[in-house]
């Protein structure tokens, strides 16, 4: 698989014909010098109304993308029951904004885009923070005309973005909703991260980053995928569903295993595959390493004077704050945190769930509940 | 590094001076028919009484040894607080002995050893579950003359051991007590893992299991390591003991981390690459894979007619049982659900500490004081 075989696979994950770009130029970094000729492409819906007061901002997660919701869009999004005609996050009142995170392999620019010399970023991708792509996003809605966002929404790393951007610019967010994040990435979140970052350095096929012309560390990103996907779960949902049941046709308690890749399998080894195999053609190994260790500097306090000292600045934002009941990964104590260290503590809600962390792209019923609570 | 390194390597985990060895000549397996040529490496300390009724065998845990105490050697041992003159596995008054796991890489015929090809095993060693383990110790007991065991004793895959000691010969276990482990390997631990065999089986130097005459695939073993580590320990542990910090002289968040390997780090990341690295240096990573495998496979009701039915026979045996309070990989309610399929279900004491998993090797006095209650 080339670069160019990787592009079409990752855009498969979007609809390429409802992108749009925003070229933004060279941009300044937090600190990593500047990104020249970075652009950002988003995805819209519904109509900016004449104030611009309508606009919402809807934030996606590690390996996520724009693609939200549907729209004219064949494939659905990965928030379809939440965004769209009447929905939680009404596209015929609100204008829809998602964009694809900077550092990203969606059509933002990241390791896999052609850097300024021709050749694809690679290994001279800089680092970046959570707070760069808020930057970059903060330019779009420059572009667009929106002075202030009606709301900021997101979860996981969805959550910790629009988190991000309630801090950075706090004037510019009325509403931010925010589920299954928390307000800096814990010494676990760290360690999990680390793990997922070396399954894909080790994979020989990586080359220091710089892999484009060649196959890229699909087995690495398969890895990583499937130790990430494990913290997304709950332990009782994977023993309700999976148990010690063998896959089908496979006996993994039998002669057959020695010296060989896994191929007599338990249930739930069969299930990790498949999300591995799943991500690895759709997503870059470059933007996952890029990506998580932008979500490993995620800390709302760094250089503001601590957690209290940032979260003074957004005064004059309405958070609302959701955690999953069963999440593992963002634990719900650490929303709780967060929500005492606001200047005005809000109560965290609780989305009840067996699933774990990924309840918060499961439990659609209760996070619209919660969202028209919000007063959004 | 080659086979002779490694082993040497290896053994300077236990005490070599200190190791027995019997041969088992072939071996019948559970599932994957013969071992010729097997042995176990075990250790004793004190006297075996003369109606040997004062033996006691203590099981290690997956990437432990059988030099669970100091004895005569310079090198402390793994459960070195309880086992010794005195202390709550009084060496003065039983005869303990730990044997080193069949198809491990301290001494008992394992994927390093060499077959009667004059080989190292490596690719060809069998699947092994935890019964041929037990089995395998069957035979030390007979050889040494022990009818039954005083006790058979062990946490985490050693508890495992002990279990299955109990269901597979509980005519010769009088007391069971068993810590931190569970009736059956569940789908999130058989998850856990499927990712830590992947990270040895995708190091290019795994060479499909025979590298012996090259470099041992260390790089994916260390990977291993940390998932597995993280496992072991609770989340509140790690945020207390590293937080966010940085490691000294490192700077996580900087321009300096593109295309490179982690460098520049938090601190819960120098902890994991110690883990790694101390591992690495002891262990063979093809027994890691062979008893991760084992332990997969563990389910004391498989081709017994289910748990109960498989405990039905071991009424006869005192189980004492012990969970970890904030053991998230062997959790308490699976400990619970085993002593309430018990023929005569027994109450399953609290280890209470922060740590998690580990708190099996670092309770010391907790665990001393249950071993004293066991009336053992």
């Amino acid at each position: 698989m080339t670069i160019s075989d990787l592009s079409l696979e990752a855009l498969r994950g979007v609809d390429v014909s409802q992108l749009h770009y925003l070229e933004l130029g060279t941009l300044s970094l937090e600190v990593s010098g500047v990104l020249p000729g970075a652009s950002l492409a988003y995805e819209t819906w519904g109509t900016l109304n004449a104030d611009a007061s309508n606009a919402v901002l809807v934030q996606h997660a590690l390996t996520g993308s724009s693609h939200a919701a549907q729209g004219e869009s064949a494939q659905p999004g990965w928030w379809q029951e939440l965004v769209g005609p009447g929905k939680a996050v009404d596209t015929e009142k609100y204008f829809v904004v998602a964009a694809n995170i900077l550092g990203g392999c969606y059509g933002s620019t990241g390791p896999s885009s052609i850097a300024p010399d021709g050749e694809p970023w690679g290994s001279r991708f800089p680092f970046l923070t959570l707070r760069d792509s808020v930057q970059a996003e903060a330019r779009l809605a420059d572009a667009l005309g929106i002075t202030r966002w009606h709301a900021v929404i997101g979860g996981s790393m969805g959550g910790a973005r629009a988190l991000e951007w309630a801090v950075s610019f706090p004037e510019r967010v009325l509403h931010a909703i925010v589920l299954a994040a928390c307000a800096a990435s814990t010494a676990e979140q760290i360690a999990l991260a680390q793990t997922q970052i070396l399954a894909i350095q080790q994979d020989p096929r990586y080359q220091g980053g710089d892999y484009y012309q060649d196959d890229p560390p699909l087995n690495g990103l398969g890895l990583a995928r499937r130790i990430a996907h494990i913290s997304y779960r709950s332990e009782s949902e994977l023993a309700a569903r999976f148990g010690r049941q063998a896959q089908q046709g496979e006996l993994p308690v039998s002669a057959q295993r020695a010296g060989q890749l896994r191929l007599q399998r338990y249930q739930v080894e069969s299930y990790l595959d498949h999300k591995a195999a799943k991500l690895s053609q759709i997503f870059d190994p470059n933007s996952y390493l890029t990506l998580t260790e932008a979500l490993m500097s995620h800390d709302l306090g760094r250089g503001r004077g601590g957690l209290r000292a940032a979260l003074e600045r957004t005064s004059g934002v309405r958070f609302s704050l959701a955690a999953v009941s069963s999440d593992r990964l963002y634990l719900p104590s650490q929303m709780a945190e967060l929500a005492a260290a606001l200047p005005k503590p809000v109560q965290v809600h609780q989305i009840t769930s067996e699933i774990g962390h990924d309840g918060f792209l499961t439990e659609t019923a209760q996070i619209a509940a919660l969202i028209a609570q919000s007063g959004f």
